[in-house]
């Protein structure tokens, strides 16, 4: 499935639901100017060291793809109420993100597990393929994120729905 | 003890050693900056908006986090030959990281694994803490490098040390 329109609650998910972000399209200068700020090794700065690395041609940093990775995931607005909030992450680059690369995200709900201590919220184990034009996996990603839960609804549904309330559930 | 003055074999490492990285000093433009290109959500870009969010105050993406240390990490020169090359990691941000902060990574050698089916090289597995002034942890890194070993020197030891091979290693 395509975004939600909606900021979603824990409680609006279900495990297996996917979701697809737009599109990046990666190019050099992105590279460069990354790795330049972040990660100035020659492999994802210059394209004869990188052609005799490990990398056997040039490659973005993949703290670069984990990057875009992120602004995709959070597209025009994030999908989750509160935002997208990482407790903790699992990376892994399977392959090196090239220039050429148009990347989006496949993301797959794992898990949902609600908070015993704080019944306000959960966390929501999500795990993010970030893939190019031609399905090669750049990244996996697999995210503990805090996802607040739907707040108690004393009155009809229609009213409580839009109360901005950080109260606990009623579970 | 400070970083080495060579770059290192896995060879050259053992589990304990510990390396600490310089200084990073953050501010507000640069998580901003980050933020607008890589992580646009209210708390990394709006004071009002961070202050109401579970971080309670303006909050630097935990991606950006994520790249100083990697900016850290590789120093003037990176402290492995064939550089600081990420098979997998895994992330946790105990506390947001903030405006005024002062950042540092101390790493540890935690694991040393020689490739069974690549003799030239091994798999190291590092952990990186990033602290600011206060010692206060805003991240939690464990890497698994790809890091080269010492080639094998059929010569003498000061002339097969300047031989920049690929070969395999003796053992």
């Amino acid at each position: 499935m395509e975004r939600p329109n909606e900021s979603l609650f824990l409680d609006d998910l279900e495990v297996g639901q996917r979701f697809t972000s737009a599109t990046h399209v990666l190019d050099e200068a992105q590279i460069f100017d990354f790795a330049r700020q972040f990660d100035p090794q020659p492999f994802h700065l210059d394209h004869a060291a990188a052609g005799a690395s490990l990398f056997a041609g040039l490659a973005a940093s993949g703290w670069h793809t984990a990057a875009i990775t992120m602004r995709l995931l959070v597209g025009e607005r994030a999908p989750f109420v509160g935002g997208i909030v990482g407790a903790s992450v699992e990376l892994r680059w399977p392959t090196p993100t090239r220039p050429d690369d148009v990347l989006r995200v496949v993301s797959e709900v794992l898990e949902i597990a609600p908070s015993r201590s704080k019944p306000a919220r959960g966390m929501l184990t999500l795990r993010s393929e970030t893939l190019n034009q031609r399905d090669e996996v750049r990244q996996i990603l697999v995210s503990k994120l805090v996802v607040p839960r739907r707040p108690a609804e004393p009155m009809p549904r229609h009213a409580g729905a839009s109360e901005p309330a950080h109260g606990q559930s009623p579970s």
